[in-house]
């Protein structure tokens, strides 16, 4: 099946994302507008990233001691993604936005994600620029924002530091007051930041005439220490270049400077880098120190930052479902031209020798039909289709949480907590080994750079590292997700795969699968409480990521349930290839792969401690 | 612990190695002279190698034109290897050999790998001269073998093709007998051969006076056809460079042309060539065609060749493992460095937010204190150590079937045929799964160029692919190796698996773990009996590679319970940090990997055919 294909199935018979066009908000659209910005962007896509994913892989960014070189293809693909309007996707028509819904932006994008994960960084303008929209001042949002929506600027997300990686609570960059008046600078309150920002990706280029930092900083107490923890973070807007109430650049530069580039294993188109703020190399006003000014109240910046959070992670989730993709139809590609070997025949002899007899007199057959070809290619559908259903369902709940009414606001609020870390996780987790087997399918030649498959490895790994690590999300979904409002949260996903359920087992092919799916439903509830059983959040959450495995396979099969509902109700089409297809690798997931949930969830009902308790020095 | 006290523990005092000092081809070593040996390959290697594992990935194997260009400290670590004595360490005395045990070797060669797996490709050597003295005329080991163990030359091993990789019955490369008295050469009958050669490693460079290949190529009938499959294969000596019966160059070069250089996601410090044979770009007395001199009798090339197979596939498994333990020691001293985050503190509060509360105020701890890194370096450690310990155990067969009494070298060869399967595989994709957990707790700066794991993730990707792929290794193991003689060799495994039980389950420590050993052991049985049900290959093959899996999983948790009784046997040393990593290691094992196996045997015992009938336009 082609990627649009898949898409259309899921959108529109699947999500019903046509009904959203009967919400105000949404009702200048109908599926025509819908597919006409798919097939936009299915277009840049072939014509302006596919042809460029090599390229920006082998002519890494690299800094000639003055500005950063990237490819000309970066360029041009930049400026194709700015002119298709998808950088402001979501906002208002009043700003120039197309008031698209977040579902349909999702699946936009993911035809840029599968032809070229690197070449842009478009997700992170949009994102800081959606940012300042709900928490900027007007003329913030109208001097940055808005020049980054119509593609003038572009914009940066700066958390981490060398220190403070995954623990935002040692964030070191202070913030302080410009002088006096610093108050009263109409871009906001006027601070000087001095620190180093670590993994920040697009954080010097020149694609763009300015770029936007949206930098986390601690203002120091009347004591002049930082204070600990989160709660001493605050937001701060630092541009590359100053620039004026009017959004036009007053010819200084402010004092941000590219302390590096990350040599990276992949995901080799962006720019990843290190800065140095405020360590007087491009003074402004004669006096060392970034200029930044704050976004929304002092100590709020993480509350700021996480407002964004779901929809940053839903992104990485897509990309790392992309590169699965990719590499399916890569691998499904080679698998259907290349001749190699011939298949077994039976039946084997009583007794000795090998089984596995073939007639060379016969010429090879192609590996698409060898049995453990099928198999590395069926994972990786039901890996990729699985989590692109998965995460174009996390997008719809985005939508619901916006437009729908409050009720229904609320509960997708809700089950949208609990499965961005599955959302994120998954795909960044078995995507990847999807992306081994397509290597696998291709044998040698997979191991060469000859083929892409090799390039969506290296990129796809990644994934399970930033925003938010594995280990992360898993202790944000044991820690804080399934125990969120006395745990309404896991209650409202039970309630939906229960629905499913129902459904299911009132139809003959469905009925042993959904069988199948409340028994892991039962097991995963069952661990939680075992988890919890203590009380002691050391015992729940040492098996934490094993815990986040179970729960996303019993999640992907719900998943995989519910689309083989949606197959099955279109009797029409159930003879056809991609029907049969779904419904194929449906079954695939409940053989193949739910049935791993009893080995990890075993640790985490017996809070098993072997590796919590495990001596250092006995490593 | 260091890999030297770990290999001290698997050599001595688990497998006893020292005893095979008491056989005759043995009776001058000692344990003195095995550790003389390890302690000049550790030095070697951390010397030779391991400083310029960077280097031979950076500067990648190029072609100028006229030569292939590598790194200096490649020239420096062949003749270093050379110069130990290590090519030639299985050889009689009398040719300049070591007559070491093989089990020595293996383990010797463990520091090269584990510092530098691509630098050299001196196995290939040995294993091309091990044949030749397997094989080949008297002569033929003279000239050629002889100046393969002292350095002078170097060995390749041609037999994939571009069409023919792992369907070696479709080789085409052709041999044709080179004019009259062509069977009087004293080098061996002499042939001409034409046709490509792919995926030769070090096929082309400047490191050896001379390359020495040898090559399966067909010998048309009388018809000019060659024979189909793999029955028409023989086997060739092709020198890069003609040489006379006193192995001194003749200053002709043969007709063997470098065509391409592969170029790699890993494993570049080893050239890999496209090599063509006969070509005519280098005639030979006027005439092109490659002078290749027949090794064995005509139609036999696949059987001298599948002579070294077990010990090149212990090969395999060994570089799997060394890079898998390369990841584990370069993560364990990142995580015992690198400071970041606190532990969670508890209990709980009774209802809402997150559980996961932490003292700020407190300093950063070092990543090693977190659950879920002891729970990343734990699996690395339980499937590098465990894959050496496998792999080693082999090593000991491979000595047991040339030294041993007739019963008990009959006994090991059989074992050997239903193990190196799994020696091969099982570290091909565990100890991968190891990289990717090193790179993981570096975080991001494990996706870096500047920490070694992510060359080792890249490193290891080629070891499911090359010689025999995972696929062709659960065909050989469901197809052949269980069932080769009646089944005797999967009966002898079991009966040194029950044994252990037997023994383990007297041990309080260890009686749940015998049990559950006892209760795999059978579910293998039951789906090896299940798979063949039908007699039919096509419904028991489908699932080769889950059976594969299972049963490595099965063998890997009975290596880990014995050397827990191993470990148990020495009361004086079980409270040192060494053992209580053993056994934390052998717990992990169990409780997290051995239950894994319920998933892939299920589909193996219901011959699921979900992939087997999956049809090809439904992808």
């Amino acid at each position: 099946m082609t990627l649009r294909s898949t898409l259309d199935f899921l959108l529109y018979d699947w999500l019903g994302a046509e009904a959203l066009t009967a919400r105000t908000r949404f009702a200048d659209h109908s599926r025509e507008t819908f597919d006409a910005v798919l097939d936009t962007c299915e277009r840049i896509a072939r014509e302006k990233y596919a042809p460029f994913n090599r390229t920006v892989d082998t002519e890494e960014p690299h800094f000639d001691g003055e500005k950063v070189i990237l490819p000309q293809a970066t360029y041009e693909a930049r400026k194709a993604y700015a002119e298709s309007g998808l950088l402001s996707a979501a906002q208002d028509y009043e700003i120039g936005g197309m008031q698209l819904p977040y579902t349909v932006e999702a699946a936009a994008n993911s035809f840029f994600a599968v032809a070229s994960i690197s070449i842009g960084s478009n997700l992170l303008t949009s994102g800081n620029a959606n940012l300042l929209m709900a928490h900027g001042t007007a003329l913030q949002k109208e001097v940055f924002a808005l020049n980054e929506f119509n593609g003038r600027w572009s914009g940066t997300m700066c958390l981490s530091e060398p220190q403070a990686g995954s623990s935002l609570s040692d964030v070191a960059t202070r913030a302080v007051p410009d002088g006096a008046g610093f108050e009263s600078d109409p871009l906001g309150p006027r601070y000087r930041l001095t620190g180093n920002k670590m993994w920040i990706s697009s954080g010097d280029h020149e694609l763009t005439e300015n770029i936007v930092h949206l930098v986390l900083a601690k203002i120091p107490g009347p004591d002049g220490k930082l204070v600990p923890g989160t709660k001493g973070i605050s937001l701060f807007i630092v541009p590359k270049k100053m620039v004026d109430a009017q959004g036009q650049l007053t010819g200084v530069r402010n004092d941000v400077a590219l302390a590096g580039l990350n040599h990276k294993l992949g995901w080799r188109g962006t720019t990843n880098t290190l800065l140095n703020f405020g360590e007087g190399r491009f003074p402004v006003d004669g006096q060392a120190g970034a200029v930044g000014y704050l976004v929304g109240q002092p100590g709020k910046g993480l509350h700021c930052m996480f407002h964004m959070m779901n929809e940053a992670r839903i992104g990485i989730g897509m990309a790392a479902t992309m590169l699965g993709l990719a590499g399916y139809y890569a691998s499904l590609d080679y698998a259907k031209n290349r001749p190699q070997g011939r298949p077994v025949q039976g039946p084997k002899e009583a007794a000795g020798a090998s089984a596995v007899v073939k007639d060379v007199a016969q010429p090879q057959v192609r590996i698409i039909e060898h049995a453990d070809v099928k198999r590395m290619l069926l994972a990786q559908k039901s890996y990729g289709e699985g989590a692109l259903a998965l995460n174009l369902f996390c997008a719809k709940l985005v939508d619901e949480q916006h437009t729908g009414d409050a009720a229904a606001a609320d509960e997708a609020r809700l089950l949208l907590e609990v499965l961005t870390p599955i959302a994120k996780s998954w795909p960044s987790e078995f995507c990847l080994e999807a992306n081994s087997l397509a290597i696998q399918i291709h044998g040698g030649y997979g191991y060469t750079r000859d083929f892409p498959v090799e390039q969506y490895w290296r990129d796809n790994r990644l994934n399970m590292i930033h925003e938010g690590t594995h280990g992360i999300q898993a202790m944000d979904l044991l820690g804080r997700k399934v125990l969120m409002e006395g745990g309404r949260g896991l209650q409202l996903l039970a309630g939906r795969i229960n629905a499913t359920i129902e459904r299911a087992i009132q139809v003959p092919a469905l009925a042993a699968h959904a069988n199948a799916l409340g028994a892991a439903l039962q097991q995963v509830g069952a661990a939680t409480k075992a988890a919890w059983a203590t009380g002691q959040p050391a015992d729940a959450l040492a098996n934490a990521v094993p815990y986040m495995q179970a729960f996303g396979h019993t999640v992907l099969a719900w998943v995989w349930l519910d689309l083989a509902l949606a197959t099955l109700a279109d009797d029409a089409a159930l003879a056809q290839a991609a029907s049969v297809g779904r419904m194929g690798a449906m079954r695939y997931f409940f053989h193949y792969e739910l049935p791993k949930i009893g080995a990890w969830l075993h640790v985490v009902s017996t809070r098993d401690a072997t590796c919590a308790s495990f001596p250092e020095d006995a490593f």
